[in-house]
């Protein structure tokens, strides 16, 4: 190991015998009871308080977030929660390592694309229609649109940016998914949702959320979601459901032993 | 695998083409724009909205339990962050794991002695007595009481009880974890901190959350906590130095090769 | 933060530039291409090269540890994959968050049995019998006996005890897990599979791995019995049958929306 | 949800009541005593049995892989466990999620270098310059190779090639990143190490493993590390060393509360 690096620093918080002070506040007087948690989940990501309607729409969007049923993650908390009951905290940690590229990461991917949109100015149906095209002649799907259960519309996606609007919030972000959203369906030749996740990017956008950590509001989200999950299977869990189900739906086709397929 | 279990089903939530259904409330029409972050982790996790008061106690406890610095799950997550960028979801898990029975456990084991002193019936008073000279007893500090830094009294545990008393929803988990106190004080024979996890058992007990999902509220405030992390170690990253530091404070004390310790 | 704690050090491993020394060995000069893997991890773990005979031992353990087909570890790997394909190790993480108390938990829990009854002395039988009472009487099942599938015998346990039998490493453990599967039959009066974490509990114990530790070879085995999983979710993804039957096998009976249940 | 997925199938292992079947073979008859850790690790993941010259470079990747010292992922592992310790499991999953694109993707990122020089067809020398300037050009490092302490050579990279040629293993992997290490050097005028991450890329490509699942062997040999980890913090915990030197080399440089800096 070479020499230390230097000037490593944190801007997050330190504690005293009296007090915990977060990005300079004190803990007990001015954090506790004064700020809502969405206020405080802001606070201590981006350093700074939202404003009213900021916090309606950044709790719309966790709201949006928390819950949709038995998805990967869920079953990931519920099969961990029943194998390994000694630490919720693993089984909730197992359910959020599924909160990755393929359900979460378009709202990354369509953030970068509205930050590019907005970065290179012009107006912003040129840029949507570039955009467009670029997927639509390399036939990928536009991060943060189509939904296979919710056409033609994502009820959740209207609802936010009718929330983003209403708040005063919506700006350059909404504006640019519209584009994009408009732009899509011109070079698409057919009307594709604008899903929940493209909602949230422009959305949160929006509120001062920086691209790269706009996972991180998916993250708390679904923690919130997977405990959820964790105190249903408490209650009455469904583990063995969903293991013996899924062993019967993925049949065994590998090699036989020498005498033929033994009956199970 | 023999045969399937019966009835194994889930009361959380479903979905239409229209819709996502938590509980029974439409997301889009009853809750997105309607509840808070808070309001709608208690309203998915224990199926009831909380009253305004309750959502006010439970946003204290989830504001407090946030961001300590620096602690072993912030150090993990920031390990794992700068080690796999690809993944900030396997950071925050990785930082939820240390979530666990030595620091946050303790609210669990705190809220189990309260449900027991309240179910128990007769003087609290006796209760906390009994409890008391148990873990005297077996040399063994009491669950919610102590602390190596904020002494005589733990501010925030001070501002959460405050606030439960000032919303009115102190009731008999309050009177318990205060019973409590004044035993160990008596039977340790000096003052012992009530710390923030005895508070927050009490607290929270009082909204009315079960003892056995109460390390899920830890679990969701961390997960926001360590998000910012995340957000501080993409902007300036302290990996080297955490990992230098600590790499130089656990010297090699083992067995030497034949020639002795080469220098490093 | 208080003073820091003294002589916290490290006996495992240090590099200098030109190699790097396991537990004083050279890793290029004495371990590559001198030890198999097997015998690595035995020397990494507890410090000591086994004999070649714990080495069959403990490559039968790990072997008869690696691979049972769909399990919750396997469905929670494969489930986080295909939903994070950016992160291999997030997908074997978590699978092996499931290798815990219930499935795993007993060999932990049957080593303690074996361990209690070697320091106790006295007759194996009698210590036997008093643990086989204890446990019917309190209507609990004995760590390491029973199984769903696997009767009369667990063909894995029966195949490891001849092993260790065979390598002449069958000692004291082994004869205290035979002793317990005779009181065990006697005291619940009927015959009970010794299953495979008992007869690994002992197998392993005979090869001088500690209690504390077996459930890391558990781990171990399991680790690459995930990336076999990861892999063939590479070639061939089940995840989607796994989530959609999981979900069709848990179906929604919570509360209805005003207008019930709308269709699916 | 639409209809299932048809013809998901899975080709590695099913049970009866006699017997566990790996990929064909019965788990007590043909494989439990009769192939090493090793051996069953490559057939449960590739299918197929390794020859016995395989299985030595094999064998001494993993050797190589397993420890390297107080890395981020041991101590993220020791931070965890030490946090949680009633989850062994989830202390090694820490680590393993640190096993990621920065220290061990190089392995799969210089196996794909080496696979797409040899899909080119052409001279090895050829393809290794347009590499090697192609990243020289961007001003990149050339995966799998450089080191901050092992230079001018890596000690492992040249122990592992040489037991991959002195097994006859050693074919076109080898022959491509030794072609490919001579590129380096020309191209960016001095001699850069070829590190372990390359040479294993090399030799267990020569072994057959198809460069996609390259970083499973990784996860496996640090797995095992990482067992030796927490068996040592169980003996003599090093978490508060960590944390606190940690805590020391990272302060606090944000925002003061109104008062100034509290005294710690």
């Amino acid at each position: 190991m070479s020499s230390l690096p230097k000037n490593q620093t944190t801007g997050i918080a330190f504690s005293t015998a009296e007090d915990v002070f977060v990005r300079g506040k004190s803990l007990t007087k001015e954090l506790i009871g004064h700020l809502t948690f969405t206020e405080m989940i802001v606070f201590q990501i981006l350093g700074r308080r939202p404003s009213p309607a900021q916090t309606r729409v950044v709790d719309a969007c966790l709201v949006a977030l928390m819950e949709h049923g038995l998805t990967p993650s869920a079953l990931a908390t519920r099969l961990v929660y029943s194998s390994a009951s000694e630490a919720m905290q693993a089984a909730v940690a197992a359910g959020l390592l599924a909160v990755g590229s393929r359900f979460v990461g378009t709202t990354d991917d369509c953030g970068q694309l509205l930050e590019r949109m907005l970065a290179a100015g012009g107006h912003l149906d040129d840029q949507a229609r570039v955009i467009a095209r670029e997927h639509h002649g390399a036939k990928r799907a536009v991060p943060g649109f189509g939904h296979p259960l919710h056409k033609p519309d994502d009820p959740r996606a209207l609802r936010l940016l009718e929330i983003a609007r209403d708040e005063g919030v919506a700006g350059a972000h909404v504006a640019a998914v519209l584009a994009l959203s408009r732009a899509v369906d011109e070079v698409y030749g057919k009307h594709i949702t604008l899903n929940v996740t493209g909602a949230i990017a422009a959305a949160l956008g929006d509120c001062g959320v920086p691209r790269e950590i706009l996972r991180g509001f998916s993250i708390i989200a679904r923690a919130a979601g997977l405990v959820g999950h964790v105190h249903e299977e408490q209650q009455r869990p469904a583990m063995r459901a969903i293991w013996e189900t899924a062993d019967q739906a993925v049949p065994y086709d590998g090699p036989l032993p020498a005498g033929g397929h033994p009956k199970k």
